[in-house]
């Protein structure tokens, strides 16, 4: 049964009652399955954590979009989360039984009848991008609603899918397949941040560490405590226990040591077994084996 | 969502289409998923895995220990493996959402229709067990069918339920609540399998190890290694990287290391969750956190 994670995020996160009609799309559906509902005051933003499987969830999706473009003006929006739509960015991530390009696929089914039926305008971003210039989504929403709404019509700035100009009220909405992004906390021996950052630098891609991690150094004032706290961006390829051995090997040289770890937030189950295939040893361990996974087939 | 685990073992292993009638029972019923069926020539023995809820499993359940007792003739039985009934043993483990208590309630509530409505005596053993000397399934069945035959109405050996003769051609059937087990084999760095024996005396329960653990060391054939094999009854209180460890301090005296391990059939995925726990120093690690695991609620 293939399965797909989406964690679209919604431009309202006070008036409950609209949250409440927008999440209802998710709500009582077969083959889809609501995880959690967040809705940010502050940020005036809802992120909502669905899995499905494919036809039903991208049902369910352009039910809230529809639902969201109709209770949701971003003429009066205000709120701190940069932000360009009602809804704002729908990310898909394959869990199980499906590919990255049949994500690709679907978020392209998605983005058309957004498009073309709900006449909002759409930019393709992560592995959806059809430019390298809009795989990152920082720089599709550069200047959020207001600033999009004015280059929009511009050579180079058009969306991918919908209408060459801002739909006033429902702004645009950017759409991308991604691996799913783990957040990996280690804390250290030491309340010296330099530490930290000294370790997130060495261990992080961009400076000459491990490809597909984002690290910085961070001093946590509750605890009095240095922290590298990072993004994995794919856990398949550079597995949690590759970083944890090399964080220990950059800390020793600094006389420090992990006192403990966190992982924030969800976790696919094949991150946890890459940890036991690696530390006991496991050659030729199959994910099958595991019973709960058995269930979900 | 309660889920338990059921591995009924049915004394027949070599026609299809007795087994296949056996199965049925299992399939295409909303709330129960078959997982294995493992049929054994040699054991004249089907050894079938299947989780549901436990209305449901238990209703499948006894629909296969009727079908079986309709079509199974324990007096024409022979195989290698001990047997005393046509559904020889059912052991109920609990997965998700129930505790040991609960699967011992429904065991008492399998045995009571399959005494009284079929009219086979059952024997409960392991967690469902009235008498300590009945917690040890070899112990009940000693002597097999033929041997049950002969003293279940002698005092101190009649069945927990149902009729105090046996069932003729059904025979006897033994039902017990038990903890998951998980088969795990240690492959070391040496041939010489005297190392394996003294390793596995050194670190299981009944010789002064770790409670939970049983094993042995033997050797390889075929890989010309020396292996320490374990029956760990209970990776909750002795959990998978404490074996592991253990096992690696105790091979380091005799100058061998552990080369690969292997899980053998199903785990439950708990047991992979604390070896992350425990090397990813996760001190705060919820199995909500596992995706997967969200899924099954």
């Amino acid at each position: 049964m293939p399965l797909i994670e989406c964690v679209p995020n919604y431009s309202e996160g006070r008036d409950k009652e609209v949250i409440e009609k927008i999440v209802a799309n998710f709500k009582d559906k077969d083959g889809v399955k609501l995880l959690d509902t967040s809705p940010d005051e502050d940020h005036n933003r809802t992120v909502v954590t669905v899995v499905g499987e494919p036809e039903p969830l991208v049902e369910a999706v352009l039910g809230s979009v529809k639902t969201a473009s109709e209770e949701i003006d971003m003429t009066q929006h205000e709120g701190e989360h940069p932000r360009m739509g009602a809804t704002d960015v729908i990310p898909l991530t394959p869990v199980k039984d499906i590919t990255m390009e049949e994500c690709v696929d679907l978020s392209e089914k998605l983005a058309d009848v957004i498009g073309s039926e709900f006449n909002i305008p759409v930019f393709m971003y992560e592995e959806s991008a059809n430019r390298k210039d809009r795989k990152n989504l920082a720089k599709v929403r550069k200047g959020e609603y207001e600033g999009v709404k004015k280059r929009i019509n511009e050579d180079g700035e058009q969306p991918d899918y919908g209408p060459k100009k801002m739909n006033e009220s429902a702004g645009a909405t950017a759409i991308g397949a991604r691996k799913p992004l783990v957040a990996y906390n280690v804390n250290l021996s030491t309340s010296d941040v330099d530490i930290a950052k000294k370790i997130a630098k060495n261990i992080r891609q961009r400076s000459g560490g491990l490809k597909n991690v984002k690290a910085l150094g961070i001093y946590l004032d509750d605890r009095d405590v240095a922290q590298v706290t990072m993004n994995l961006v794919d856990v398949n390829q550079t597995p949690l226990y590759r970083i944890q051995e090399l964080i220990k090997i950059e800390a020793a040289r600094y006389g420090v040591h992990i006192t403990d770890c966190e992982i924030v937030g969800l976790t696919p189950v094949e991150a946890l077994i890459d940890v036991a295939r690696y530390y006991l040893q496991l050659d030729s361990f199959d994910s099958e084996q595991v019973l709960e996974n058995r269930l979900l087939e």
